[in-house]
């Protein structure tokens, strides 16, 4: 049996490998979609196959209020629930507690929340999380943080870490005590947290990459953190991560920011620009990728007027079905319309625009 | 060269045919699902062609608003701007003037409205509807017709009658002034109207099929009409139209009322019903079909909770992907969180159902 993780090349602290998963192998650096709900916003899963893409990510928060996990144990998971055969990575539900959820209090047990939607109470403890990604049957699982608001008092950081600590090693226990429920081979990453405090990123770093986790994120760098503190964050901690095990920054970003993560080490991307940011209009295109300091590519809003007499295709150079078939004209029709269909196409375009740059990436470091 | 309609063969009233257009040959009784605003909401043209989709429908009203005649002129044609090599059907645009435009006045000129969404005001005459219709270059062009409101006396019906005629016979005229803009093989097609009066149908039958239409087409069906009603109209006016061309029945309707016109010798259906009923959760499936008068079908509703743990097809015997591919319970997943997926995957099947349904008539018919 292969390791979970292989290093193929490496060129400075960039670095090209594969994960193995029993749903399948995934090429790193690799990004992952938002399937939040269990489907990747407009997309089938053959929309999905025709950009090759790797892996998605499901949210354990959304799916725990819908369909709820009952549904998901009795159709034995989510890979069946959506017909993905491929690999899934869910988050712990953490994030979305901090940022959806009501009236939230942290104790040394759990999150206790509101859901955004019954208003019911939940806590959410780490052993929580595990279980219902155990039931989800993600083939990497996330461990339970807190989500500190990034002008947090340093004090509250260091506290915050300790807890994080505490929860992971609560997550671990959990999901490696033997019990399988519908996937019998999942792994789990911890979460190295601390803002933008560069002291206390080592700090959670230490502890966290003392547990025998099997790949480690950053977490905290996605929400309303300024860019240069992102990109500080991912050069002071990237290549500290545990060279042999996979290393994932959550929740970014645009293609720059990714190209940035790749060259601080960092293997594993998810964010939702690429989808949300299509179903706005906001469109990438025209990739001219060298090596990851010389590159370029468009943004452009297909609402724009200018292309109301456009007939050329998104990106001629494009291999997806959208711009094989559609001009910028008819786009920007569907897109003043509303039409979903619009939306459908818009997404699979940005998708593919996102997966042919990690594709660039990943020859690069062949 | 083969001539625009053929029959095949006959049940009784019910008839097996042919329409030739020069974006191919579609096969009647046919069902032409709306293109409203050139695309089959939710539904890429590979989704088209994949359910064996024959030929769509286009609403000049909504076209000649957004994108506008300009873009669809300077596209060439609507065949192009949506990407569909199939035939098209479009409307005159006088349907939407009556029920969505606003302060209308009808003058022997044409109808006078102020359009829905920037309330500009807009003389439609038949003259400009018939432009607007070879700027789509659609294969089969209708007349503008009066659509008069179900509980008008008969009086206004008559006159209307004649307005329509003269109407039509301006209408004919543009058609045929051989001035060909996107498309150099356009059918016209006239209107019957007259409410639910029997007599006043008789008379606007004889009067527009007086004129030398490619096909003609029962109005004023599907509007604020009762069943029995509508079972009247098709069956008085349905085979009394010229034998040797395509009978319209415009905007009908559910499969049993599709059904009975089909025995009433229709050979062309449109309707909202398969899509808009879609997005909303209503679903046509287990289809069984031994004659016209001998079939059964059920309507479901997937937002209903008894297919929350339902992990079977919504159609066992259903070819098309979304039975292929996904579970009741997955489907009324997406619907609850009103994913865009959902609204997609629901639209495919029961269009799909109308497919089947169509060509489970034209078997029995052969």
């Amino acid at each position: 049996m292969s390791s979970f993780f292989e290093i193929e090349n490496k060129k400075e602290k960039a670095r090209l490998g594969k994960c193995y998963t029993s749903h399948g192998v995934f090429k790193t650096p690799c990004f992952i979609p938002d399937a939040t709900l269990g489907a990747v916003k407009t997309l089938s899963i053959e929309d999905l196959h025709s950009i090759n893409m790797q892996i998605v990510l499901g949210n354990t928060y959304h799916l725990m209020i819908r369909p709820g996990m009952e549904v998901l144990e009795k159709s034995l998971g989510l890979h069946k629930f959506m017909n993905w055969d491929g690999p899934i990575l869910t988050d712990s539900g953490g994030f979305q507690v901090f940022s959806l959820g009501k009236i939230r209090k942290i104790t040394e047990e759990g999150a206790i929340f509101r859901d955004h939607l019954s208003g019911n109470k939940i806590l959410l403890t780490p052993e929580k999380s595990i279980q219902m990604q155990k039931v989800i049957g993600s083939d990497i699982m996330m461990v339970l943080d807190e989500c500190v608001a990034s002008d947090s008092s340093y004090s509250y950081f260091k506290e915050s870490i300790d807890l994080t600590y505490r929860w992971a090693k609560r997550s671990l226990t959990e999901a490696r005590n033997g019990k399988i429920v519908n996937n019998p081979d999942q792994k789990v990453f911890g979460i190295v947290q601390g803002g933008k405090y560069d002291d206390l990123r080592e700090y959670s770093l230490s502890k966290i990459t003392s547990l025998d986790f099997d790949g480690f994120a950053i977490g905290g760098v996605s929400v309303g953190e300024s860019r240069e503190d992102k990109f500080k964050v991912m050069n002071l901690i990237g290549d500290k991560l545990p060279e042999d095990k996979p290393r994932y920054l959550m929740g970014l970003g645009y293609p720059d920011e990714i190209i940035e993560g790749v060259k601080s080490g960092i293997d594993i991307f998810d964010c939702v620009i690429p989808t949300r940011n299509a179903r706005h209009g906001q469109i990438f295109c025209n990739l001219k990728f060298n090596s990851l300091d010389d590159y370029s590519y468009d943004v452009i809003n297909i609402r724009n007027s200018k292309y109301r007499f456009d007939f050329s295709p998104l990106d001629e150079n494009c291999d997806c079905y959208t711009c094989r078939n559609h001009t910028k004209s008819y786009l920007r029709h569907l897109k003043s319309v509303s039409d979903i269909l619009g939306m459908k196409l818009l997404t699979l375009h940005n998708l593919n625009f996102y997966m042919r740059l990690m594709e660039e990436i990943r020859r690069y470091l062949a």
